[in-house]
């Protein structure tokens, strides 16, 4: 069960390593603990606002034992895990409660819930793996009686496999370990891999535009979709008959990415690969960022086309290099590219060369153990921001995507934004970058910032957040890449889409959900 | 200049060969000509229901010379090219015809043509090349004072060309050979090369979600549209920051497959390719359909990808092999598959040996000649068209995509569909079909059909399409693969999406276009 306090496993949980702690003190400026966990029964959670009435109504449609509104089971559905997030919990603002949570277990129940919260003005909000990193699961309560959290865990059969389709139905409260396991049974991999594969749900995957870190390989969540079915408040949406047709305007991509706006997906048809024979990841060193781009951008335009790519900056280079040391230093680390191929030996051992080859060519070393260390850690690093708030530094990420002929000064303009407005705030930080995802028009920009946290936190983040928001909008970047829109991006999202396309979004809520009730604050 | 009378270009048009009318008279029992094409002169057009002062108001956006009621072009934005468009056309019947032809020279004039036609109760159809086979070009005029055909032709530049992002901004009026050019100019390719290619447009393409002959390596059209301007009745739309994002809905989904009914695509950001130093293309004979579907599954499933992928049945084998005499015969002739490589030498000359190992290992022998015959007809099957409804044949393609394990089904039904329903009316029918678009999870299904004509040949091919679209429903295919909506396929589209997504696509539509003047009864 995921950490109600932070990140994962709570077993999993690890202290600052005598190395990062000197990191933070020196390269961070950091001198003092950060607010600590208050522990669990010192909470002091405000009163459910859901009547008895109401709530043995909702015991009616999924029994009594799938309904609670006892502390523990609110707080574990308080947010998601931003550090804004974790950090408001740290402060003591329990405000974002829900009510009540709520587990059904079929799609029937769901449309019951809909149905029956439209007529209470109850806010609903879907709750899968509660990873979110956008304010996704903190909905405006302004007009609503009270608000339950929809948990989706007992959504978790795979209901049909069809191997000639290289297809599969999957229910959305499978988390990713669970689905793949029941897939591994029969031989196959959904290949999906996030950084928060371990807590995330199938369901929240595909509502919130995930991208795993062999995207290069296996595609976008997203991408993969190829039918859908989604409860709403005024009855069920079921799309897609085929891989691909021309019948009209995509719905299902109204759906994707609706972040629980629009309806509850309740079953998702998502296509399937066998699972590889043989897995290889390398670390290599290129001279710099701008000669590390050109050969990512050169594999994916020209192929050979690697299974991950992941090039990180010189800065983040020394971190993963396990060089704390260096940061900070003029560099001569170079930048670290990640390659992972995987699938049947004989194409993996194929592709592996060719690639092999072109990075040399461009000037590329092999760095012994690099591949396998990432391999190792790839799902860690939330774990590590845990131990750093506590000592006191503010850690969080944010992401965007471009065009390559736009990605250059996106990178530099997101960077400095950062820099400069965290340095204003007397507290200069580090910056980290990386390119996760590649596609052959454009790529991801992932940026970590590290820096000593000040008196208030929050409002220090808010004001470094707007001011990289900001630069991503005028350098052409898009808000997010695959974080999603929650509340955070909300202001941004709307001033990236312009007025209409924002008019259809909510003409669209407006049809299926016309008492606003899902996730209402939460982007439209 | 498109011919108006049928396909392409008149120049080229083509008598039956003394095979073909053979197999008329024998296979099909052909006996009399069919209604012919009377001259442009005897045509009896409706007077124009346009007001002069509406003319002239209408004049004063786009220039006197960009306005005209005349019969001539009146007569050349009637419909489309569908049998039933050429067959009413050969009838008489000019009762689709719009009140006057409007060239507009900019995204800001559309915008004001818009806004003018809303205040006026003015239909709107958006005139790309003219190609739709689905009634796309035939609105429902009721309600409104008049219908205008809008002819985009005039917005035909290469906007802009950024080589590091391999993408090209281009006007939707250009056709696919002028767009093709300009590209070559600088050694690039869009790869999309649909049977229309010679005279559909850029806009058409995206407008109606097209899909070409070689997207098993290229994709489809809608695939590689990463941006896109929209130009509706409620202002301006712009949509597209990076290749993929996590935003919310993907609304550029909503914009491609609309068919000019949410507004009018005037810029399109594409992805584009390197010219292929090499193309490759080849005929294979397999056993049977079902070899030859297993093959090009495990092609796409499992790789070696070609870059196309084409595989005709036994009947459409028998015709592709120019040998028409074995048509109704027991067989023996086998399956046609065609697969062609196109890129650099290198990579063309490994692909291309390592998907021949596997196609041998499928029982499969190469056909000389078969693949150079098929890359120099690959645009000219409509012509035969016009030849063949003269002949006195009735002549008309329709198409379908499902997953791979419904895909012998759904073929199996189509053609019983279509047997039984053309037997009925006394005019037995020979039904070919190929499979045309791959993908992971499934495929298309191409069907043509040919029998002799009724004394009603409009109401003989309205019950097998009916029929056929039963047949297609019923066994989940999709309502279309890539020949769109129009007004042929609606019902069956309302029918297949459900009564929630079709509230969706009109409440999307009444946002955009609130006196709903685009392209009335179409789509939506």
């Amino acid at each position: 069960m995921m950490s109600w306090k932070g990140w994962g496993d709570p077993d999993r949980a690890q202290a600052l390593s005598p190395d990062m702690r000197r990191l933070v003190h020196d390269a961070l400026g950091v001198r003092a603990d950060g607010p600590g966990v208050p522990g669990l029964a010192e909470l002091q959670l405000p009163g459910s606002q859901l009547s008895g009435q109401v709530a043995d109504r909702l015991a009616a449609v999924v029994g009594a034992s799938h309904v609670s509104t006892e502390s523990e089971a609110r707080i574990r559905h308080l947010r998601g895990k931003s550090t804004p997030d974790l950090l408001a919990l740290r402060l003591g603002d329990l405000s974002d409660s829900p009510d009540a949570v709520v587990w059904p277990g079929s799609h029937g129940e769901i449309l019951e819930l809909l149905k029956l919260c439209t007529a209470e003005r109850i806010a609903v909000v879907p709750f899968g793996g509660g990873t979110s990193v956008v304010g996704g699961l903190a909905p405006d309560r302004t007009g609503f009686r009270a608000v339950v959290a929809l948990d989706l865990s007992r959504l978790n059969r795979l209901v049909e496999l069809d191997e000639i389709s290289r297809l599969v139905i999957l229910e959305p409260g499978l988390r990713g370990p669970e689905a793949e396991a029941r897939l591994a049974e029969h031989g196959y991999t959904l290949g999906h891999f996030p950084q928060s594969f371990e807590f995330a749900s199938i369901g929240g995957f595909a509502a919130a535009r995930s991208s795993g870190q062999a995207s290069a390989g296996y595609g976008r969540f997203d991408e993969r979709v190829v039918a859908l079915t989604v409860a709403t408040p005024t009855g069920t949406v079921a799309l897609g008959q085929a891989p691909k047709t021309a019948a009209g305007p995509d719905l299902r991509q109204l759906f994707l990415g609706s972040e629980g706006t629009l309806g509850v997906i309740t079953s998702l048809t998502v296509e399937i690969r066998p699972v590889p024979a043989l897995r290889i990841y390398e670390g290599w060193r290129l001279p710099d960022f701008a000669a590390g781009s050109a050969v990512v951008r050169r594999l994916i335009q020209d192929g050979p086309v690697p299974t991950v790519l992941r090039l990180s900056d010189e800065v983040e280079t020394a971190l993963n290099l396990a060089r704390p040391e260096a940061v900070g230093a003029s560099g001569g680390s170079g930048c670290l590219l990640i390659t992972g191929w995987e699938g049947p030996s004989n194409q993996v051992e194929e592709t592996a060369q060719a690639t092999r080859t072109v990075l040399r060519n461009a000037g590329a070393e092999l760095v012994e153990g690099a591949g396998s260390d990432w391999a190792a850690g790839r799902f860690a690093a939330p774990y590590l921001r845990d131990a750093l708030l506590d000592a006191g530094a503010l850690v969080e990420t944010l992401e965007t995507a471009g065009f390559w002929s736009a990605l250059p000064a996106l990178y530099e303009s997101v960077r400095q934004a950062l820099v400069q407005t965290l340095g204003r705030a007397g507290t200069p930080p580090v910056v980290l970058c990386h390119i996760s995802h590649v596609y052959r028009s454009g790529a991801s920009l992932y940026f970590t910032v590290a820096c000593a946290q000040t008196a208030d936190p929050l409002e220090q983040w808010r004001l470094a957040k707007a001011a990289a928001s900001r630069a991503i909008l005028a350098a052409g970047g898009s808000i997010t890449h695959h974080h999603g829109i929650g509340t955070e991006h909300r202001a941004w999202h709307h001033r990236q889409l312009g007025e209409q396309p924002v008019a259809v979004l909510r003409a669209v809520k407006r049809e299926l959900d016309p008492a606003g009730i899902l996730n209402p604050g939460i982007l439209v």
